[in-house]
């Protein structure tokens, strides 16, 4: 961290500055401007959070942060992709892996039908949520223990494995048992006691990027989970909020080429959030793979217009069986298998 | 709600449609215009969510909804203000209430010290973290349990109510032990499952506005604690999210208004958060209570410099206690009192 | 459009808005629901923009637009996409068009080494900034009508069209004379004197979004100079502002998918500005394609670190040809010649 | 500013950026920390514009600006406030300054109702648009020159000097004529050579924020007309885009202390512009006073509801009586007058 002091800092607020620095175990080094003189802080950023309270004093101008403030998430420390495998789907590597399935699990046979449909497609992995948060209490939350249930079944008839969605602390052990992947969904993504406990439960976690969160807020939420010794993240780029209000978010895929500068942790985009048009999905997911993506996860549902959840953003399957044969032919052209 | 279809739509494309809204329970309205053909659906809007599902038909343009979809957290339902009191401290009246103490509880001398100084100035409730939600997993985590008791302890020995934040469904009962009010934080603004837990746990509730939740998914964020039975949520503005970097967030004074033209409850701001620099504060909470809202809740440390958590936004008790003092220039000068 | 009045809207209130919807010429209907009575105004929504006005008669609750607002911009009007030629460069058809070249014209050699350079790597169009928007008063402003000439000078060497920006209505006829298309940047998009005297100047235009501009502001910018009688306007996305910080702009590829299903011109993509780090340009380049893109504008210099603007989002020539050639791969997989 | 080299940085990147710096006739200050080496640039950071290039160098990792780009708008510079007069009307002391009218200028009966209404009401600056940036060409563009007269005819009836929107470089002497405040708009924050031209006009310009300005490209565009010699910019926060669709946009008052740490200018807020709606516009007011604010800037018509622009955010001419009356007891609990 650099310590910008104001204009006509004394020498004694220098050092009673830098001595507050030292005071936390940093050495310091002092650069005198024309202006403003510096304190530039050595030592390792991440331990530095504190520092930023230096801010309050009446001599500082600001606190200025040179270094990302998370360490196992970082490429720095970690050069090279993480790659593992989910029940023999490979993850991180030079294939693509799409994941698939409805919204909401909503019966038995919506499940099959569409898990049977993605699977025929080439879909790698099931999606479904049992438990789903919902912006309206009056809206469908789910079937959940239910759904997890149906989720397992199809899971075990098509040899896919399953992401679901969990939601509390309290039902990750549940989750775990019928789920193969846990997804901590954007608004949940700083909820950290449920980073923690997903952390401790011993499977892949995809962590979706909140709507406001920025890429570093992001890979510190993911630092929360690698923290707890689980190094099998995943991260979603899902949409951010901005302005425009002709999609329902903004897939932000620029996050997808700085996350990997940034980071060694797989990085997936989910086209039916980001959009929320069924319209746009087929373009952002072919845009997805083209930006560097590892991987897809797409809502799919055999009757979108009864669905009850998201049905505008879902897609028929036969129209996500022609996203694949096009997103196929993109992955080719960026040498990615697929 | 309103559905628009494409145009060219057909007759039997509107008997289709039609017919799938009379099948959830709605009346329709026919009104066929130059261009295009508009089907009304006539009934409760807070039901139709799943009408939304309707824009995936190819003959539907877009499906408009008319009417705000939360209810008990209506002004339409519920024209006049709620009002009640939290150990004497009325909340929602003429009174404008003012929340304060530091950002992270640190220790008994600490709190001890904040607390008889914020009370001296006229404070009227002590806020003060003990489980504390941090971006990054290596910053201070709150003391916990032992804040808590430490909040306690402050809370007989001046007299002031505690507001203290709960992270997870599973400590909502032992943080209700200990305060008085329950704060669910910006980041758990549409943690579903922790909605429903405070909203059954007979305690008043603030619940703070999102980074980047819309009034309209607050006031439904409300209505999941309001549906539980408990009528007395506070609604807190503290900041949300957007491309301006000089502040911390964008402390948005207009959602004031704007939800007192929407709701009864009372509504509080945040100028500590919602702008990141102790500097601003002062201005922000004048402006807060010019803008009509019910209070404030500020951050005080004695040493900001030395602060665990948000010593940048932290006023000193001297300051605050001068900011007490204009403030209760602007509340006289709006009518109300202080 | 539909007005929505308030609950207890009496019939006189419904008569009095009815009659104001009449004076202005247009057919009402009326739908009264269960808590609402909702007119319907039947006739064209472009000529509707006074009913907005309606908003402030206090039976009135709110003014919903239902059709877009552009009409010579819209797929609507004109189902085929806009196609045309600049000196034999298709634009708009199955080719991605590539136009690249220095942000700022620097001097002769500098211009053309990058020329050459881009020429040989495949480019179609020549860029280059003669007059040069800059946020700071002392940063360089461009070489005007000297860089003009030279523009002209290093298209007639090279054969390629040239593109180049245009800040000021008294400055097009200058530009006209020297640019095959007229560029307006995302700074002007709402420079309304400037959008019709481009409109009138008889040369295609390049009309950038601007930072915060929603896509139905952008293509009504566009209705502008289609309204003057020139159908020869491309729209180029070049990243939004959002709360994102660690890309300098948010480039919006949604925007392309979304733009195509409401309007039949031709959409390019900026990756250059829109991430704002040459590190992230090529991917966003491919992801552009992939999200059916027609071309590319991206900035090339032969030393970014020594530019005069926009350094750091720069490419070295050589990585220029690299990123054409995996474009030219991901454009085969899109069925599109490159 | 401060450069920062990625880790592994050899000595001779070192000596080749310290030698780019030099040769830009700036001082290098070195620091070396354990994993980053820092450069100090020792100079005036208004000049470093062209520093930021070196970003492009393979060994840097960023170029962070430690200084404000501006310097004739910081306080730093003119540690006193800037204060004013305009036809006796003081701007930028201890008086607030109203300015109110009509958004456009309609009629001759319309504009004298207006200004007589406002006048009587306690405004001190009549404001009228007569070139009016109407996002739809299809809208109501102004009366342009008949505009202009109507506005100095009713200036000269009431006494009241005028504030009017210039959009074009062309037509800054004809407005100048007729006007006493030359009016930058929200659209045209970034029009340079417009910037350039008011700067030469002689008269005191109000400059909007732009919808997606930061402050510092604010400051930056105030300098753009300082340093053409013209000292009397008054800034307007008109609302800023955010993601919040309730409002039209977001007033963010969190900028009226922030600028006035900053910068001695004046600054003014426009609550009318800044939410969309009359029914904020009073509350907003009163807030952007207790913020600091030295004005406001109000738009009133006779009929809002047959206003040809802005109808649903104009008050009628008692509401604005009634929000004169409440301004006066908010500025009073602020020692300052109206």
């Amino acid at each position: 961290m650099i310590i910008v002091l104001k204009p006509g800092a004394s020498d004694v607020d220098i050092e009673d500055v830098s001595r507050r620095v030292r005071d936390f175990g940093f050495k310091t080094h002092l650069s005198r401007g024309e202006v403003r003189t510096i304190i530039g802080v050595v030592g390792d950023d991440r331990a530095k959070e504190q520092l930023l309270a230096l801010q309050s004093l009446d001599c500082v101008e600001s606190v200025v942060r040179i270094l990302q403030p998370f360490k196992l998430a970082s490429r720095e420390a970690h050069p090279d992709n993480t790659q593992f495998k989910v029940h023999g789907v490979p993850i991180g590597g030079s294939q693509i892996v799409v994941m698939a399935g409805p919204c909401s699990v909503e019966s038995q046979p919506q499940l099959t039908a569409v898990a049977e449909g993605v699977k025929a497609a080439g879909a790698h992995v099931l999606r479904g949520g049992a438990f789903k948060p919902r912006t309206s209490p009056y809206a469908f939350q789910g079937l959940e223990e239910e759904g997890l249930a149906l989720l397992k079944e199809a899971s075990k008839s098509t040899g896919l494995p399953v992401v679901t969605e969990v939601m509390e602390p309290d039902k990750v052990d549940i989750v775990a048992e019928h789920a193969d992947i846990l997804q901590v969904g954007a608004r949940n993504v700083q909820n950290f006691p449920l980073l923690r406990r997903v952390g401790d439960a011993g499977k892949p976690v995809l962590l979706k990027r909140g709507m406001a969160t920025t890429i570093q807020e992001w890979l510190l939420s993911a630092e929360y989970v690698l923290a707890r010794g689980n190094p099998n993240v995943i991260l979603c780029e899902r949409g951010i909020r901005t302005f425009e209000a002709s999609t329902r978010f903004t897939l932000d895929l620029n996050a997808v080429p700085a996350v990997k500068q940034l980071s060694h942790l797989p990085v997936l985009v989910d086209p039916s959030h980001g959009t929320g048009h069924w319209q746009l999905v087929e373009a952002m997911a072919l845009a997805g793979i083209a930006s560097g993506a590892d991987g897809l996860i797409i809502e799919v549902h055999p009757r979108p217009e009864e669905a009850l959840s998201d049905g505008p953003q879902s897609l028929k399957p036969e129209r996500f069986a022609a996203l694949m044969a096009r997103a196929r032919k993109v992955a080719a052209a960026m040498d990615r298998d697929l």
